[in-house]
């Protein structure tokens, strides 16, 4: 029962919701539990209250992934199992009857405004936009009302009972977010995957390029790196790198190896499958 | 005028406001113009409605810091020319009157929940919390009401007439947020200063490796790095390199020469005297 629960940063209707239910959808029993922030979902882990938690990483639009990178290196026992990139679909909500001429309130999160200046100024330049909490937050907002409008997910309309104006509202359509479903273990190797660390280095020139120095030696290609202050000791700073393979493999284990060599902590995140891009 | 305007992301009251005014507090001759996102900021220095803004760039709590990296990135002519290293404290607030006993709602930023969960559980265990758009919309709300307070910063205190009843609430006293200066030019050289740029490289083992051999080679400190997936070509990645120096002082400018060879694109995002950290 536990083992089934999927934690989630909430509330229902929020992209993140949405890609754990088209991810999951038909795949498997998965019970879907709301969380309203990160350190919860981590925490309730840690319980055993749920087996697993999808959390945003990179690029998301409803809360800063840094917590999410800090809660990684932080806590024991939390690795991440999965990727799932999913391609983002901002929808124009308004309830039954309303109609796109009418619109004189327009809600949604401060960035996607941002993410959909072009259609906003073109076709809808007149309307007022009202900052949001989340987007969710947004089509509840509008839910029953006759001259308003949400910019949100098209589960954000299911919930709300909103009816979808327009879709792929944004500028870019190329617009990803990261998530990762973290648990108290990491996959097992499938060919096509790959790692996630954290470490510590001592503050220098050269630091890095040793670290680094380490993976291209053995031809791994890294995938994504980022510097991120160490929380205790001013001027130290951690770095997250991912790269291609499992530490299973004989290759990155001997990497892995050589690498405590040159950095003063490291944390492995876990290895889990190169996640494929759903939307 | 123009030149001696600054604009900042708002509303009035944020720690980006409060960090503006500590900032520039009895130096110089400043406006504040206040914007309800980064990239508006960004835009109004191009249309010289403003001489510069004030962003946050890393570890914000008032909203993702990629936009502002995507936005230092994207646009021509917008360079670095300051960075504030702001020490961020979270007060509890309430209208006069009120008594701690009596607080029955907790209204703030759901990351600033996080960040002060050890006083909040300890202190305030049966308050229910009410998420808000920013900490300076949640001082608002709590104005005039008698059994609610919000967490937020000093300066929203003022602006809202509340008085503050608690500070430094944050589990964590090492809060700091890094707000940069933006503008149509960098800084000139000081002696200790900070260069930032960003490149594109190519995909592939080694690549970052032969770029950090430039500055490792020539005993550049680099102060951070940070991968962020180009928004054209899918897998395609920029870094975002600080490193201690100017980029006129001379071994700089060799090494920047050096680099191009290794990269695909590179675009300077200025230089800019180290910041010291203010609170």
């Amino acid at each position: 029962m536990m083992e089934d629960t999927l934690g989630y940063l909430g509330p229902a209707g929020t992209f993140t919701e949405e890609a754990a239910l088209k991810y999951f959808n038909g795949k498997e029993e998965i019970t879907l539990k709301e969380y309203s922030a990160i350190d919860q979902v981590v925490e309730a882990i840690g319980k055993k209250e749920i087996g697993s938690g999808l959390v945003p990483l990179e690029n998301s639009l409803e809360g800063s992934v840094n917590l999410t990178l800090d809660l990684l290196a932080e806590y024991r026992d939390i690795y991440i199992n999965r990727e799932i990139i999913y391609s983002i679909s901002h929808c124009l909500l308004a309830s039954n009857g309303v109609d796109f001429a009418t619109i004189e309130e327009l809600y949604s999160h401060p960035q996607v405004f941002s993410q959909c200046r072009g259609f906003i100024s073109e076709k809808m330049p007149e309307v007022k936009k009202i900052p949001c909490y989340s987007t969710a937050a947004a089509a509840a907002l509008v839910s029953g009302e006759n001259n308003k409008a949400a910019v949100a997910s098209r589960r954000a309309a299911e919930l709300s009972g909103l009816k979808v104006l327009a879709s792929n509202l944004e500028d870019n359509n190329d617009n990803r977010t990261r998530f990762v479903v973290i648990s108290t273990r990491d996959h097992s190797c499938t060919g096509a995957d790959k790692t996630s660390l954290v470490i510590s280095i001592k503050d220098g020139p050269g630091s890095l390029y040793n670290v680094l120095g380490v993976f291209a030696r053995r031809n791994i290609n890294l995938t994504r790196i980022e510097s991120r202050p160490a929380r205790k000791n001013l001027g130290d700073y951690l770095f997250f790198i991912d790269f291609e393979g499992h530490r299973e493999e004989s290759w990155a284990g001997e990497a892995l190896e050589e690498l405590k060599q040159h950095v003063v902590y490291c944390k492995m995140l876990g290895s889990y499958p190169q996640g494929k891009l759903i939307s």
